[in-house]
């Protein structure tokens, strides 16, 4: 992968699993020109050594914001931050990453109560809707700014990436929900496929790029080792 | 339309538009041991008049349960009251129709809070999940007693019909999308969708057949009368 992205990049729940690695690739493989603000619940946890390590790497590259996406105040601190910092630069990519599944892996009808759902639709869906309604104005101004390539939406320019999940497929249910039922989060991924695509509608006419995707199977510990071989 | 059911029938959000008409439709073309269950927020409320009066009008026929879809302990009670009645006959049909829409009508981004998300999840998606969880048993007793059919799937015999819309449609998103982007009525429908998918696959192994309608769009008060001609 060679992305020469030279802009301001925000990723959610970066402290492990996907999150971490999106943030070590891009710090490798982006231009020096290009900052990324890696967000985690805390970012002087144990849980958070990884990211830190990067952080020392990657010297000046990327820099920790504190955010719990359940938690609107976190999410308007961090935007706030964040908005200071980058200022008329504005954002080039927002990547909600950050998701929960409760109760973990597997869970059935019988293990999943009102508040799993009620929780992992505000960390999944809630918090992604917010975070692109408070930066819009931010990955507006860099939309403005275009790019090399002229009109064309992309990442370069101006793009929202929500990290889906081959478990939103509503086609695709069938295939694995024997394997891994769990309501709560093939609800919630659902949702935030909708979403995107709301987005996406949304926001084409001011040329920012909204797109979902699911990262394929990855051995992480919100996916767990017993799906290996899922694809 | 002739609907020869003989069985129970529990509908929710039954005061005004389309559960109205469903319990009335129901009420004047079921036979004569059909018994509907019709629910509401508030059964002794001036909203629930036209309600009232199908019941004096069908003797025997409906009974109105107090519900608030958004409730966890609304639902425990009136699916107590409701197994209490219906015993060992079970439940043959569950309409999840009652569906909340805000903020109201053709809501944009910005109007659109973390609050709506939320509230509109909680009614649209949990209550349906909910009931179906708790009706389980009583699903299950009458998908058991089998019907005239054998083995066949249908709501003569054991059957969910979660009520959803155009809305809802990925592919159809951008359609519609400018003429109203109601974020939160999409988002839920949308997760609505995929727990007709999970209820489907996790229920289908006890005969009791899971679906989500489009019933196409009616002039009601959720609807707003500026959707007229919206198919």
């Amino acid at each position: 992968m060679s992305v020469k992205l030279d802009g301001n990049i925000f990723v959610t729940g970066t402290n492990r699993g996907i999150g971490l690695e999106l943030v070590k690739q891009l710090a490798e493989k982006t231009g020096q020109q290009c900052h990324i603000y890696a967000c985690c619940r805390e970012p002087e946890g144990t849980g958070a050594e990884a990211l830190r390590q990067l952080v020392t790497q990657y010297p000046g590259k990327i820099t920790i914001i504190k955010l719990d996406a359940s938690d609107e105040d976190s999410i308007s601190a961090a935007v706030k931050t964040v908005s200071e910092r980058i200022g008329d630069a504005g954002l080039n990519l927002l990547i909600n990453n950050a998701a929960i599944n409760k109760p973990p892996q597997h869970a059935t009808l019988a293990d999943t109560g009102k508040k799993d759902m009620m929780d992992v639709y505000e960390t999944n869906v809630t918090g992604p809707f917010l975070l692109a309604k408070m930066f819009l104005p931010l990955l507006q101004k860099a939309a403005e700014k275009g790019s090399s390539e002229g009109d064309k939406m992309s990442c370069k320019r101006s793009a929202i990436i929500n990290i889906s999940t081959i478990f939103s497929s509503m086609e695709k249910c069938p295939e694995s929900f024997a394997f891994a039922p769990v309501y709560s989060y093939r609800t919630s991924k659902a949702a935030l496929n909708m979403l995107t695509r709301c987005q996406a509608e949304d926001f084409k006419s001011r040329n920012i790029l909204v797109t979902a995707i699911h990262p394929g199977w990855v051995l992480t510990d919100l996916g767990g080792d017993q799906v290996r071989g899922w694809r």
